[in-house]
């Protein structure tokens, strides 16, 4: 991750005491995060939290600089204050950001509005550039902190006490049977991670699998994969964008790939679901999505996922699955069980955090231990969604009759509700 | 239902032979509907079919005012001149209509696009005026081909040979579990027919419900029974329109009256659903929607739902959810249970016809039949969906965890899948 110039600017901290200007911006400050029994502490010991409930944590400000940039442009201020020290956090992080992110629930702000308007539309290359971003950190650093088949994506957990690798099969499993996928069958998967759906797909269900992504870490860790498992011959890791997907096939599937398409690519998406989705096919989109259009945080889409948008249910059924001549025939929102995936993978980074900061340095590990506290708020306080799609062509029967065999224990096995 | 001056016009028809303007139309109509394997055939015998496949049916036009009302505006004169006897159909009505739905499939027209900006809005005293226009025909006319519940919505047959009266139960049983209904809990039923849902609910999951309604024949029918049924203390049935509902319940239901809201009011349904539905509550839609922005049929809107719009289901999230606070947490199209409720409905009509063409005249009787015949089709083919959408305020943990017990054996029975 690139060094922003405020990363290097702790150094030059000092202590000295606040002043009246200093009160006054903190006293604005205090009076909007009180309502989450936040305090605000200056860099002098200054305090003006004055609920009569106890706060549930502290936000430690190193200097007015922060305290002005928090003012200004929270959204990006607070992940860069955090990511560099200016701001310490006192208390459980996680229930900090939580309540934080819970007075933040609202109506989208004319600034939110504005970045929307303004996002750049994401190009064939800035694609590529967006996703190594991210996923090209190298697979040694997931390979610490995510389950053993490096799955990056929304778990499912339908037995609460689940192992992390246990939610992460349930949900391929589910994905699966909401697309009714059959021995033979041909499956195209656009965003393909390190190709454990994939390879999942092929072995559960007998199916062949084009499968495509643009990071090369990625899809040589996948291609090795195969092999060893022994399923290449059924499953092909291409190097292409999602957009130059050719061929019919029997099912399309996407998994958190959609949140990096970006609004402005949605009727090249839905181009791709017209060409690609056969007349007796169907399809999954599982993404991150929001109630409400809007912007990322502003920091997140800085530091953490450049050109990603997350859309509306209503933006991806109007402009991706009605254009390309497709019903929805069933939605699935899990955000509590984004919110349980994120938990398990806050506890494993948490686990290896000296190892990250010793290889990737102290700002790096704060923002990554940031954004893993503020999306498990998100989509547990319904800041965020996570929606499963299924969809056919238009004036095709739907693949099933009713979702009960989607729940229906295997070998008709009998199982108590898994409630 | 109204007389209009076209269903008189069958008396003056003639037996004269078809001109050349007329066999030009006809090649024109004919090329039209070929697609569906349906032939045309002029009043005295001209027909131009020339696909090398046989025709699974022929639509027979009495004179050449049908033909050109069929060329000129389709969507209202098939329904108006089928009426009026002016448009004959030889062969499976069903089967036929399906085709033409078929091959209607496709973006709105222009005319359509028109039609639908100038639609006007339901006030208090329309949208009463509308439903009585359709509810208030008489309960003795819905008596004698609903099933014994006078049900008069889609039902829901997870054994798909099931009678329609256990599948209108069926219905009830999923949306009470979607709503996870707790005894002692209140609901709010937006548009509540014939009053059987409130009064499940009240007898089977023990809720407290009040059930909105402007048909009067409908309201008397629902608290007679409330009476009979020794619920009345339970289920109150009120005699106003859904935008007066008044005080917070645990949840809202409404099945089948959203499409008779309009697209005007969605932001007053919107304030309802805002005011209405607790902090810790949660609702369901039940309602005909479309993949498309578009009018309903012509016809249908003239002749059997005056103020009636199938809205898409990104119009519902965005229009009706969003602005109220909610998310969107479960979706199910069931389409296809509609096109079987149809059939159930159709055969239940034929079999009383001529009672009704005795009591409410012959254009009357055919109208319904078409209207019947047409619904199916539309079901069938995908032209219209059906939805069910599950929702709560956006900072509420969604009411399950899975969907897995919508699914479970009452009783932890083990049964066999249902498909």
């Amino acid at each position: 991750m690139e060094q922003s110039p405020v990363f290097r600017l702790c150094e030059g901290a000092t202590a000295r005491r606040a002043g009246v200007l200093d009160r006054w911006l903190a006293g604005r400050l205090q009076a909007v995060i009180e309502p989450a029994a936040v305090r605000l502490e200056l860099w002098d010991g200054t305090c003006s939290y004055a609920a009569t409930h106890p706060p549930i944590g502290t936000l430690v400000l190193r200097d007015r600089r922060t305290l002005i940039g928090l003012l200004v442009d929270p959204d990006v201020w607070f992940g860069e204050a955090y990511t560099a020290g200016d701001l310490e956090i006192r208390g459980d992080i996680g229930v900090v950001i939580e309540a934080l992110s819970r007075i933040a629930l609202g109506a989208p702000t004319l600034k939110e509005r504005i970045r929307g308007a303004l996002a750049a539309s994401n190009t064939l290359a800035s694609a590529r550039r967006h996703v190594r971003h991210h996923y090209d950190l190298g697979n040694a650093f997931y390979e610490q902190w995510l389950d053993r088949d490096l799955v990056y994506t929304c778990a499912y957990f339908p037995q609460r006490d689940m192992t992390l690798e246990e939610a992460q099969h349930a949900k391929f499993d589910l994905i699966c049977r909401k697309l009714r996928l059959r021995p033979g069958e041909s499956v195209v998967e656009a965003g393909c991670g390190w190709g454990t759906l994939a390879l999942y797909m092929a072995r559960q269900y007998g199916v062949r699998v084009k499968a495509f992504n643009v990071s090369r870490e990625q899809l040589a860790y996948a291609r090795a994969r195969a092999a060893r498992e022994g399923v290449a011959d059924r499953v092909e890791f291409i190097d292409d964008d999602y957009r130059n997907v050719k061929g019919k096939y029997d099912a399309f599937v996407s998994v958190g790939m959609l949140e990096h398409v970006g609004a402005r690519q949605f009727a090249a998406m839905s181009d791709v679901l017209r060409r690609t989705v056969r007349h007796s096919g169907r399809g999954l989109l599982h993404f991150i999505g929001r109630d409400a259009r809007r912007p990322l945080n502003a920091w997140i889409l800085r530091r953490i996922f450049p050109g990603a948008y997350a859309p509306t249910l209503a933006e991806v059924a109007e402009r991706v699955l009605t254009p390309a001549g497709m019903s929805v025939l069933d939605v699935e929102n899990l955000r509590l069980h984004y919110a349980r995936t994120l938990a398990h993978w806050r506890q494993r980074f948490a686990s290896v955090e000296d190892s990250v900061r010793a290889e990737y340095g102290a700002a790096f590990q704060r923002a990554w231990e940031l954004y893993l506290a503020g999306s498990q708020a998100a989509f547990g306080t319904g800041w965020m969604q996570l929606f499963q799609v299924v969809f056919a062509p238009v004036d095709t029967p739907p693949p099933y009759w009713t979702r009960a065999d989607m729940y229906a224990p295997q070998d008709h096995e009998c199982t108590a509700s898994t409630r």
